[in-house]
């Protein structure tokens, strides 16, 4: 074969050549070797222990292993021995001030599901004490939260209605509860956790944004006490039920749900701005909830139009393990809401964990977290609560009030506990507008308006992934809009694959350095080189698109060439330094390119392949030479150096006896 | 804030230092600034028009354009004013040679997708000519493949029984290939055609060996002898089948079956050991059918349970497009079935089309030919024919036989006319038999053991994936086990993004190159760095990962440098080359990372940042000071240079007052 002739030739020339110019050159090396079965466990190690969770019991006496492990799995007794009462007065403060938030944010959230308000209550009764023996977060107060309110009651309520058929309703959420435990811990057992990784910044800041609108919408219902309301949940549903309902607006509904609501609005914006009188919006919704159930009582407003709660039982959470079905028409609706508030609210726990985590310079595992909460959620289940999980407002006020371990949830659950006992018969008469005013206000705080902005400026695409996820929440609905905006972040990942960038470098003159040639303006081709920087690993999905990409490459810098009548190619050096991997498709290149090229006279040259990389090149390279020593480089200045003395000793030899030689035609 | 103070600090003395020190430091420069639009056009362009088709028009006159595209869409206009005698004699000798094998091959594959033999006839005739005017391959044999027309059949079968119902089955086997030639041309026309890259070698290698076996068992019918054979697909209930109608064997069958399978298998060794014989491989099956013909006719064969074709009508094509059914119970049948056969027949017609051009050195285009595949399928869907590609074997023969150029597929289309016309009733006797022997030899060579070997060779993961598109295929089913491999694919690069390789680079010594330490055993590590390579674009699936990976490699280091009284690390390096692309959650990486190791007196020293990176760490950082010029170098070994020559200042001067100043608490 003529082009093999060529480069053999060529390859005399220059082990002869280099006797005579003395440069050093490093040689690319081998890895060293690992069996496959190193490598897989290495592998599956990364991939589900990055955080290597035994590290700690390294070296240590089985006694103490022991206490470790206990110390893992409950961390209270880390922190509980060396529990002191000053810690005590800083967490009955902060679990005081949470529990007057948590009380009619159970309410309202309740209401927000579909479910009996109490419980709302009980949710926040039995989680927290659950969360305060497991949990690792310090700052993390946990309860109901509004976003998986939204879609437990959405989801279930397009098959059973809660008001024709409360008991079964009642069942399903009991059994999705159980089940968004079952996956949650799950996921953290099978440290999974990074799949909650997937839902990205953007995607969530849209997602919330979208909720928000959708649960404040829902919340005209009681704002404008309107009693025949839909059942939808987008935007263009619901505002057409409430125009189409004008005629059972109550002002008098109206007037105080727009009263308590600027109230609670002007609270929140002074904690806002003083971040020391958090006690203030804080203190308002409980405030509020007080104030109105006392004007309603004295002016018995309940006949004038203003809808109330109404009684609710006394007493603590009744057992549900009972309501529980793991069969029955329903279950794949129980096992889908449960896996859809499992993984939303999974997510706003942990984050809102590390969040404070990192405030306060401690940190918290994510797999052993999701335990935590799957456990929370699975006891919860069995005890009259829904999904519950760590929420952002309340965790955000118990950091401010001081909290210092998950005794502040203790506190707060005892006061729910008081509540619950002895307390119930005071809301009777609270008026559901107040509970409307009190979730608009707790979600007008998840709509980021200047996180939006920063993504704009920063990132498009991930603004139209923010968008899409907005628009397909309030449009279409909620678990679609997430799903879309998830598969379009993933998508987004996938073509950055399939279409990874290839860069021509340059020298930076007086250097061995060698950048890109449209961003850095001083650097300059070398003549008779091409040098392609190759930044993604090569896979099945991009192999062939980059070796028509590079062709064209090196068809249009040879018409550039021709037309300045420049050197033509003698080597087109691919720089592999970020090609940090490769499959069998992905091998392939190198041979086909090689063969192509070499037909024009043209050889390939491999700069600096990394471990895994160069391991595959070799075991396909038994045949074809690609893998030759003066193939292959360690860094991209050497090999141009190596073959540029080499090209011109060869030249001066063969210009003699006719240039043809180039073509390997002598 | 003490962290910042200790870095200010710091800073003060290292640009004191500058001063005496002398050394050349290479600015990092962002890029020459572009518009949104701007980047957004680049960006669509690399996704869909990688190839710059029009590349050739600029420049050209108005006229030279129009020629330029009437070539573009009608590649015959490009070679066939300069068609010659030459030419055509060897195009003759071709085109015969593939009509011996599409004529036995046709009638066969027909019966596969359970449609009438005369189809498969059809689907020889109309489908070459069409190619031979819009194909750019002059190698490809076009006509039905084993493998659509066994999906076609099998999909079909399980809502429609081709038995009880031909003329309804027959009516959605056109309809679907309608939609197969209508996904091909619109894959081609939205220039979507890297979507068949995602079938990667390994995928198709395994999907292929289990297509094969999955054909050939279903060939045990017409091999035995068998009437009552089951519909299912699977090696499970076929073999079942089998033996359960034991009864039904005729030896005499078997035994003609048997004969006919070795001469045809002995045909195709000889060929293959041979390429000069490959004129053997490609008669035998028309000589088989020949003598297996003669042979029933003289001895009355039919009569003692051999089954026969029986009668064909004679004529050309009838027209089908009345046949086509665009509404109905089945349409989700069809466009599915159009869909899955579409992809697979275009994988293996652009495969084969892209193997021998680049054996012969010309270039095909591969959004163009799947346009003319599409084009090819919609007529051919209109004239009685099923879908229709460019077959692997047939186009070897044809590659072997020396055709020229496209005229060689109108020879075997004109060969294929006279057979309708005049030669329809010499097929009446020929036995089933001798047409499933014909398959079974056509497909064993899908099965390719040696390419299985060479992919567990390179790449256990890839080998599994084969694995399970093979076992997917026998045991679940066809298309099943295809749609389980591409997933399997497209998770292991999902999981390769989600946990991206970070390793730590020492100093290979008397030089400024900076290498992975675990490859490279004579690298050495930098007292006071710790520098790490971050192998992958960082996104949103990542960026938590990293943050732990690289904060565990911190703590790592330092308990190692305590064991051994080595110096604390006072900077960590990121070498940033092989980070092609960042979002917006991947920019809080950065800025997080730096608070997180201030803490410990540690600095964050960034190198290389690409272009679309540096641009959006620009952008991100108008408050915090991440792009510090003396945070960001070009080159690891110019950062660590400059570094520590700063930090040595830094020491002189600041040992003096008390090393605690390192924790910035002076």
């Amino acid at each position: 074969m003529e082009p093999n002739d060529s480069s053999n030739n060529n390859n005399m020339h220059s082990s002869h050549c280099s006797l005579d110019i003395s440069m050093e050159v490093h040689k690319v090396v081998p890895p060293p070797h690992r069996s496959s079965l190193q490598k897989l466990k290495n592998r599956l190690k990364e991939t589900f222990f990055p955080d290597d969770p035994l590290r700690q019991f390294k070296g240590q006496s089985s006694k103490q292993k022991w206490i470790l492990g206990a110390q893992y799995v409950f961390p209270v007794l880390q922190w509980g021995p060396n529990y002191s009462l000053k810690l005590f007065k800083a967490d009955l403060v902060s679990g005081l001030t949470i529990a007057s938030l948590a009380i009619p944010q159970g309410i309202s959230y309740a209401k927000l599901a579909n479910l009996p308000p109490i419980v709302g209550l009980y949710s926040s009764f039995v989680p927290p004490l659950v969360y305060a023996v497991l949990g690792s977060s310090r700052d993390l107060a946990v309860g109901p939260v509004s976003i998986a309110s939204l879609i437990l009651g959405s989801m279930l309520s397009q098959e059973v209605s809660p008001t024709k058929d409360p008991i079964l309703f009642l069942q399903l959420a009991f059994t999705a509860t159980f089940f968004a435990g079952f996956f949650q811990a799950s996921l953290g057992l099978l440290r999974l956790g990074f799949i909650i990784d997937f839902l990205s910044k953007a995607t969530l800041i849209g997602f919330m944004a979208g909720a928000a609108i959708i649960v404040s919408l829902q919340q005209l219902k009681s704002l404008l006490g309107i009693t025949h309301f839909t059942k939808q949940m987008g935007l263009v549903p619901v505002l057409n039920s409430v125009f189409h309902t004008r005629n059972e607006w109550s002002w008098q509904t109206v007037l105080m749900g727009f009263f308590f609501l600027v109230v609670l609005l002007l609270a929140r914006h002074l904690s806002m701005r003083k971040p020391k009188l958090f006690w203030v919006s804080a203190g308002a919704p409980l405030a509020c909830v007080i104030l109105s159930t006392i004007f309603v009582f004295a002016l018995n407003a309940q006949r004038h139009g203003i809808s109330v709660i109404g009684k609710l039982h006394e007493g603590l959470n009744p057992p549900s393990w009972n309501m529980l079905h793991f069969h029955g028409s329903h279950l794949g609706l129980s096992v889908k809401t449960g896996l859809v508030t499992g993984i939303i609210s999974l997510t706003e726990g942990i984050a809102v964990g590390r969040t404070f985590a990192a405030l306060k310079d401690y940190r918290v595992d994510g797999n052993k977290e999701m335990i935590a909460i799957g456990v929370m959620n699975i006891v919860g289940s069995s005890t009259s609560c829904y999904v519950t999980t760590g929420a952002f407002s309340r965790s955000a006020v118990n950091h401010n009030a001081g909290a210092k371990t998950a005794v502040s949830n203790i506190v707060m659950s005892v006061t729910v506990m008081v509540t619950l006992l002895f307390l119930m018969p005071l809301f009777q008469y609270t008026p559901n507008v107040v509970l409307g005013a009190i979730i608009v206000t707790a979600v007008v705080g998840l709509i980021d308006v200047s996180a939006a902005c920063s993504i704009w400026k920063i990132d498009k695409f991930d603004f139209v992934v923010m968008l899409c996820a907005f628009l397909g929440v309030i449009f279409i609905s909620v678990q679609e809009g997430l799903a879309i905006a998830v598969g379009i972040s993933i998508f987004k990942i996938l073509l950055q694959i399939t279409r990874p960038r290839t860069v021509v470098l340059g020298n930076i003159p007086g250097t061995d350095i060698y950048r890109n040639l449209h961003h850095y303006k001083d650097a300059m081709t070398v003549p008779g080189f091409l040098i392609l920087c190759i930044e993604a690993p090569i896979n099945f999905a991009n192999t062939m698109y980059l070796s028509e990409r590079i062709l064209r490459w090196i068809e249009e810098y040879e018409n550039e060439n021709n037309a300045k009548k420049h050197l033509s190619i003698r080597y087109v050096i691919l720089e592999l330094s970020a090609v940090s991997a490769i499959d069998t498709t992905g091998v392939s290149l190198f041979t086909d390119l090689r063969k192509a090229i070499e037909k024009k006279g043209i050889e390939l040259v491999l700069v600096n392949p990394l471990g895994e990389v160069m391991e595959k090149l070799q075991r396909a390279d038994k045949t074809s030479d690609l893998m030759r020593p003066d193939n292959l480089y360690l860094t991209v200045g050497e090999a141009v150096a190596s073959l540029s003395s080499s090209m011109k000793c060869w030249s001066s030899s063969t210009f003699v006896e006719g240039t043809h030689g180039a073509d390997g035609q002598n």
